[in-house]
């Protein structure tokens, strides 16, 4: 596996590669990250993975400076997932005198992108640069930022951009809570309570494949019990994940999102209908 | 030569060629175009030629539907200086259901994007999404539109495209007028008299040359020249080519640039000290 710190490296290391799949994360690596790997390696003849801290599409506030880091394990799970190139840049490599910033209207709007200002902004230009520097013909994303897939998805169609995108279901601890790196800020009772959050949208979708009208009162009796378990709950919405705007009657293939705050912490998670 | 109307069609094109040069145009084609076309093809194997007026560069109230169109003879401009592939979409082949743009600060703000709002980030994203369509090792672009190849440089830079930029020096007819589409809307007469604002820029320059430190008078004196031959001048500057911003004392590598309307029409010219 060859670590690349430079753009100029990471370009002369697959130069002339045919097939290369691209799985672009910002560090601290669980097992989500692995199954993207996975699927990477799967489809693709080689595996490049990008660990960067984009402070850009992080808002003002937010924990762009206590944001887990540990490249040294990264670095180890990547070689045992048998990635073959990471690419782990600077800031400053990355963002030297930039100027130039990518916006997407449309599934950037509402729920994340109107909590944090500039947030899709940021992911938006980070993952375009990254297309350019590794010219990957796929591109792997979990299915756990689900507004992150949209933008992406609408990004990539609209900049005619000849790159597959492969969206990948979320992987759950043992009691259902959605694996992120932010869940290092939870001690491990606080995560066990933190799982309800995963049942409560269980419990919704039931609920909206029983009664599929009843939208409006199955979502607010919905975010009532987050509210009583404890989570300051953001939002709670049945949405189409292609637009990201909120849609009823209920049916196969919209999703249930949520994002809601527990004991200090912004969790999000969303299920498929 | 090859006249591909859908993205699909110039891909399939030109997928696999390895040296893709590429001369993005709005059409009405002219030497200065020619000149672009024949410098591509001395530094590459393929010679892509886009023909496309891209509305999202047009400020409100510009001359979007009197820009000149003349597809028949503009492909036969192309054919006869040995382009290889000619992409000539629709409107809504680029654009249909398009909600991303390409903002690019620094360079963009002053001079033309102080007066045409919009104009750039129209000119960022169509020319970003030819490259995606193209996905050409060079293109060329015209000096003429000094500012519109700063602000590529800087998105090229910014974007870490792998694609180098050519920009050819200004194409002038025999007075000396840089050539452009929009001379189209000049009677002969008045074209001749038009071609004072190049002689201004070249008095301007030799006065700046001999007295360097003279810059904000001498820029003062060639405004008032312009006045008195009937130009309604926007702005007439001594700027860096790369930042925009102007400059002084006056030195080689610095530009001269000049915004000026002349009956009805709005002309732009620049040129090196």
């Amino acid at each position: 596996m060859r670590v690349c710190g430079t753009i100029a490296e990471v370009r002369a290391v697959l130069a002339g590669e045919p097939e290369v799949g691209f799985v672009p994360t910002m560090g601290a690596l669980h097992a989500g990250h692995v199954a993207l790997v996975q699927k990477c390696r799967e489809e693709c003849k080689k595996t490049a993975v990008s660990i960067f801290v984009n402070p850009t599409q992080f808002a003002p506030g937010e924990d762009l400076d206590k944001y887990p880091r540990r490249t040294e394990s990264d670095l180890e799970l990547c070689e045992s997932n048998g990635a073959d190139v990471v690419f782990l840049p600077t800031v400053d490599e990355m963002y030297r005198g930039s100027l130039t910033t990518v916006h997407v209207t449309g599934p950037s709007e509402l729920w994340e992108g109107a909590e944090r200002p500039g947030h899709f902004d940021g992911v938006a230009t980070v993952v375009l640069k990254l297309f350019h520097i590794v010219q990957p013909v796929r591109a792997y994303f979990g299915l756990k930022d689900l507004q992150q897939c949209a933008v992406l998805r609408q990004m990539v169609k609209d900049l005619d951009l000849a790159i597959g995108l492969r969206f990948v279901e979320t992987v759950r601890d043992e009691f259902g809570l959605a694996l992120s790196s932010r869940n290092d800020y939870l001690s491990s009772s606080v995560r066990l309570e933190a799982s309800n959050l995963h049942r409560c949208l269980q419990a919704c979708r039931e609920a909206l494949l029983r009664q599929p009208n009843n939208v409006k009162s199955i979502i607010q009796e919905g975010r009532s019990t987050l509210v009583h378990q404890g989570f300051g709950v953001s939002y709670l919405a049945l949405v189409d994940p292609v637009s990201m705007q909120e849609e009823a009657p209920a049916r196969t293939g919209l999703r249930l999102i949520v994002a809601a705050r527990f004991h200090g912490v912004r969790l999000i998670d969303n299920i498929a209908l």
